[in-house]
């Protein structure tokens, strides 16, 4: 789990879905390269594989991009940071899968654009990057990365238009997907959501100067003010002392990814105008409401599950307590157990608090079911520490379908909720009682009187297989992308 | 702070108490090495800076010794672990201070004795390891560490007696301080915990294997039972297939640290027979009853304030929120932030959820008060987030004086409650109220019925400035002793 | 200096010529990138800043490209080697400028193009890259590098042709300059020559397979047969079991490298049917008919001075001494001498032996002279020897004019004989004579009657100013390449 | 091979011999560190696996040492150099075998002493240590090294001496084998050759401060003066301005070690007053007249057969040709050949110059035949490119003995002389014609009229047998040294 609670690093955890990115930018304040840092920082949460920061002072950019957290990249003795001058940065935060993690994949993204650069970074998936790949290799483009944001960079750099803005407008009409996107050029920093806001992008201040990030817990860190969100659509060009906003796209309407609120987000980042703590907690309110549970204790499978259980504590009156400890301290590529110790059960991550659990009926809160397995370990192991029953509650509907839109998912068939039914499940993973809070809890949880079928408020494709977006790389593997193979 | 929920490294937090180490050791067991590497990634809270492993196999001891998480050091890439061969293994876990943080400082420490080698790791403080040492420089010995364990080794290197258990026991006769330690020789595994058993030490077991660790929590990561704790001033040597126990030292009344209850150890860790989460909760129910607050939320410091608020809030009704967020991706040597954006009041670590806070009274609990700095800063920053009061609560009595044994304690002139009274430092920190819970209260906690002053059963030298143990080096700098400096 | 008897880095020495590359490659035999690697490195001489291997494997080339030295990236450790799996292989070796020298531009180059991929090392200098380039990147091409090779890469690509053979020879026909390349695709390996055949490339065989190497003793390394030179203005196209020759560009006479024989050469080789060592002899020969002296000792200035100087001896029976020692253990970043000790006159690389040289007067050989500053120093540093006299003769006509193609040179008013007369040459540098051989002997020394004016039959426009290909780019400068800096 | 005007590595050839150490050390000079490092750097060629250097600076000894080339550690990045802070300094270049390479044995050595530190660097062999250290540890010394130079630290440390030169004298007295040292204290450096004096040590001076070093060619690197080697038996104390001169030992005949002057030493130093090349170069004339061949070339294997190949071709008239060439380029630990490619006959590190040689009569010079293997190889080598005949030889007598006093031999009958004799060892290398020069002509060429076989002036206990120092532990092996393995 990954959420602001979250430790760096969830090896055991290849069952839970991931964010692919997180975005920043400043435009016109001193020390941009440290603040984008920071900002990156505070959204580590969203991608842990790789950093990156470009920079632009007198003339040039200045790009570090390298693996690794932000925290250990930008420390005190990389030098790095101190090699980012200039008061306009942005940067980028990268979670990828194995194959994609090749170091020319990192953002931002850079082109040499007749009489100027352009870079790029970017959250979120582009549905029809593998068909627009095709056609532009066809026509002599040279990839140098597999990410689809490469796309994005050569459709723009071939537009006719001569305004970098319109070049990067007219590029992202050719695209489909979710994409909140952050570009700076030598004059501007341009800002840019879908048309359906599938991603989160806000706009902050900061003694003047203006900033993107993906979530607002960037802009608390370094002490920055709130000013909106941009809207689904938008593209925000700030130039010095000024912001143009155009709303270059076909209207649609929106569907915010309700995930976001899930599990994503950071508690302490407003989305939306909502806080996602507080959604946490209403939706641990539903659930108690929905699914209630004779029991002695509410236990949070830490770290994400920690607000709607003492939502369902609340709600319920059963106490809240810490029956299972996390260890924060879990390195990158921490050895695995040997073929010796591995039947003992070792658990680098969680602990159960054995003198909590003895004897309790336990109700289990999670913020999800994937694949299954690592809940079925866990309820396992608090049945061990004594449990006398475990009567699991989940903070989100059944995942049935895959994400295309941004997220790392499994093949569907891989999703325990798309393979069996409630009782499977709750067979499958051991449990006295097993209960996920309704569409239309977790909608009312959000603000909404309940979902709207005809025009759902929210993407939540995982849950009801509604893809707002047609995904015309469907069949495409990432494989095919490039004949290159380097680290 | 450093319990078993925190994240790696707390660099804006040079105002707490650090733990100086974790020790394990296991003798007799197929991948003893890797076995202990998960014992001290469990242990990861007692000392961050540093790890060594050395086991042994046909022969010859094979030490890995380096600074860094153990999750780093010991990651696949490095073939550390994979060099750990043999069935017996010791390992520790170390924190310094700065000055101290020498490669040859990295524990346990080793010696070739006539007839076989010795390696011991050490949690704990001498308090005579200067004037021991300044003796056997004079008569030849070459110290290479400025480290106190290695007076012990010397020591027994030069016990005139015949057998190693003899010599060792020989040695620790002449040393005075806290100390639980850990010992491998080609034939035997030692544990000792000092007269006054100030330092844990648990013996566990695993598959017929002994198990010596500082904690509960490390046998449960490998699946481990517990057997007993070491006794203080106990010796407890173990031989293929038998342990012995000795009680060779002069028996006084054992003085467990009862900081090790409130901060050290991790919360489901079992000690003396109490489960450490239960003894924070019950310091919250204590302090609610001994100082309550009108306020309308129970606000915990992350993380280690969490289990005391969660009593606190039990027994006084007023709701426990996550009003703090706490990012636990924190790299070891991330930039400070520049003179130019310092002013910024950048949080890299804690952010408060403003949603949750705005125009609340807030009871705010942390397990300790040591300079203020920090609990300034935090108070500042739920003000800022848009609390209405805020009510601060301290799940300890006073810290007025320096520890000697094995915890790292700036001057006891540094300390806010040796400088000032409640009164000054409720100004000082800025808050409406502010409370300790009563020496008397943390002891029935612990499940006392009250301190005993003729005899107190802790030791809580920190609060109450009386030192079981004479402190011989008192005026000794660690900077006298040794002339070389080498990274 | 640089050819095969000298030491990794002549960090005293910016003042001497820099070849900017060896390229190797092998087409269809076991072990191919190893052998590659091999090759490379007997051709380190032509270029030590970095090196990179790609192989083609099972539908995939994969690339190990990095900074240093060919025997430090590939060894043992770095698992380099063993990551270049199949039986085609090409490699470069890169020698740079500071500006130029980050990663991005370490070739070989690649490029996925429609239906498969295609990698392309260069050994040499476009003179038209940059017109090229600003036009490509008005029709939106990115580059990704600084390298004028990336011309030839997006010319390919973006060519009308449907073979990848007439891709690259259309892109050929619009770039202008001095190149040998190699290139590889999944079936094909390619060499070409420019139509003058200012750099070298040969063809060589190892049980069957072929290969391309910028140098005889590429082969020799690896044990493999020398087969011809490819010929200026031939492109010949390896596939699986034969070998096509053409010939697409213009013709014109040849004009090889002069210097190549002079200094860049290892002395092993053999260029056009001449070897390498013996031209060298020659014009030491040469030099000693041209300009004899009255001396003792004939020294060479090691290790590039050594074969001129032995012809020297032999044709002046003066005998020949080693009088100056080189330190070949000079690290890449060894430190520089501070200013304390900076007047010292410290001497890294070179010593001279004054139980050699006291009292004698002293033929000094060298190969060249750049900017004088070095000579100047040893000329000195023999004489604080002892010298009496010093008669300094030099292997090379008086360098006057920069090199466009593919050597890194000075700007000509940097050059000691664009700005100087013999007479102040002899002053400057300290000397009691000073010769250079005559253009005439050069060329005698190399096989003919004398040199051709009118159609001369080297290229030998450092000495001469006049040069057989126009140098469209002169007055671009590299650092308008890209507005993008990263290491 | 391993002097002055050889490479890096000698990967292909486990088949020389090594000196084991260079050390250097300099008193009251500003930038002493700096000095050191260059010192140790011209001195690379006397042991290549690791370096150290301590220099004294208010108060304290500051460390640096570290596997790999002097010019490597000390690069400009890793802030070493800067650092060493002080006007006081000594280092050490290392050489050891595989098994003793580790970390805790790189040089200088340090023990604080009550009072203050020393550190001591030592170049020769303890033939007692083992005995001694046996002993030492038997009283309880705990030993961190493997190293024979800590045994003189436990010796010195045990002193019942007041004063440290009489300590370490005291020391010294204790100990057996070949020795030339250099330590510091915070007030004086001090200088020791064994009674014998097998290895040489140089008294140097610059700017008036005093200077220790294994040769003077780290005189020369910093402009230094040399003013006369220590003598045999001799103690130097230097203290603020002024030396005191101690010869302590009993004095015996002088047996410097006469290999130095065949293949150790740089070519350019001056051992007992005499110049090394040309020893060397005498060693070529003897060998011309004492075995003449019909030949047309004579051919050095490089780098160390140079100066005696330029002497034989003087002396004989026939001309000396570069016929092998050599590339210094080797990195550390470069690829080995796969077995795939093993049996093409990899040529990493000499290539010969096939067109000198090819149908010519050849006389190859080399230093000395070890276990013979190189050898072979070169000749077949030789011989593939064409050579008509071979006549081999030796610029030292057969190799017979193993050398205990500070050089890397490997057993005696791993050596090819001490099991074949003339015949059978040209057989096995495979040359027409092999000689090696005699005991006597060895002497002559060094200076002196011939072998005093009653009091041999040199120890030459390699070729002879007659050791002149005892060797005590002649039958203990290195591995039983210590318990430990660590890297």
């Amino acid at each position: 789990m990954n959420n602001g609670l979250s430790g760096p690093y969830d090896i055991e955890g290849a069952d839970s879905l991931h964010e692919e990115c997180g975005v920043f930018g400043i435009f016109g304040h001193h020390g941009a390269g440290a603040l984008t840092i920071l900002g990156l920082h505070a959204l580590q949460h969203r991608g842990q594989e790789a950093a990156g920061v470009v920079s632009y002072d007198q003339g040039q950019f200045i790009a570090e991009r390298h693996p690794g957290l932000v925290g250990d990249i930008f420390g005190k003795n990389s030098g790095y940071a101190a090699n980012l001058k200039g008061d306009y940065a942005i940067g980028h935060n990268r979670y990828s899968t194995a194959g994609g993690s090749a170091v020319r994949n990192i953002q931002p993204l850079f082109a040499d654009l007749t009489g100027g650069g352009i870079t790029i970074a970017h959250n979120g998936n582009l549905t029809n990057a593998y068909a627009l790949r095709s056609k532009l290799v066809q026509e002599g483009a040279i990839f140098q990365s597999t990410s689809d944001t490469e796309v994005i960079i050569h459709l723009t750099a071939r537009s006719s238009k001569t305004q970098v803005v319109d070049k990067l407008i007219d590029a992202l009409k050719q695209v489909e997907g979710a994409y909140s996107l952050v570009a700076l050029t030598s004059k501007k920093m341009i800002g840019v959501r879908d048309p359906f806001g599938v991603r989160p992008l806000v706009i902050g201040k900061l003694d003047g100067a203006p900033i993107l990030a993906s979530e607002t817990c960037a802009l608390d860190i370094i002490g920055a003010e709130y000013v909106r969100d941009v809207e689904p659509g938008e593209v925000v060009v700030f130039t010095k002392g000024e912001m143009e906003s155009y709303h270059p796209f076909q209207k649609v309407k929106p569907r915010f990814c309700v995930f976001e609120y899930i599990y994503f987000a950071r508690p302490d980042s407003m989305m939306e105008g909502q806080n996602v703590y507080q959604v946490r907690k209403n939706i641990g309110e539903e659930l108690a409401r929905e699914a209630p549970a004779e029991a002695d204790l509410v236990i949070p499978v830490p770290d994400s599950g920690v607000p709607a259980a003492l939502g369902f504590s609340q709600a319920s009156g059963i106490p809240f307590e810490l029956g299972i400890i996390r260890n924060h301290y879990v390195g990158r590529t921490f050895i695995e157990p040997t073929d010796g110790i591995r039947h003992l059960g070792v658990r680098r991550k969680h602990n159960p608090n054995r003198a909590t659990l003895n004897g309790k009926r336990v109700v289990l809160i999670d913020d999800s079911i994937v694949r299954g397995t690592t809940s079925k370990k866990i309820v396992q192991m608090v049945r061990d520490a004594g449990a006398a029953e475990v009567h699991f509650r989940v903070a989100s509907p059944p995942t049935k379908h895959s994400c295309f839109y941004g997220v790392d998912t499994p093949n569907e068939h891989a999703l325990l909720a798309h393979e069996m039914n409630l009782e499977e499940m709750a067979k499958f993973i051991g449990v006295d009682s097993l209960a996920f809070i309704s569409t239309d809890g977790l909608y009312r949880a959000v603000g909404e009187e309940r979902r709207n079928p005809a025009a759902p408020q929210f993407c939540d494709a995982c849950f009801s297989g509604d893809y707002p977006i047609r995904i015309v790389d469907a069949d495409a593997k990432e494989s095919q992308l490039s004949f290159l193979v380097e680290a």
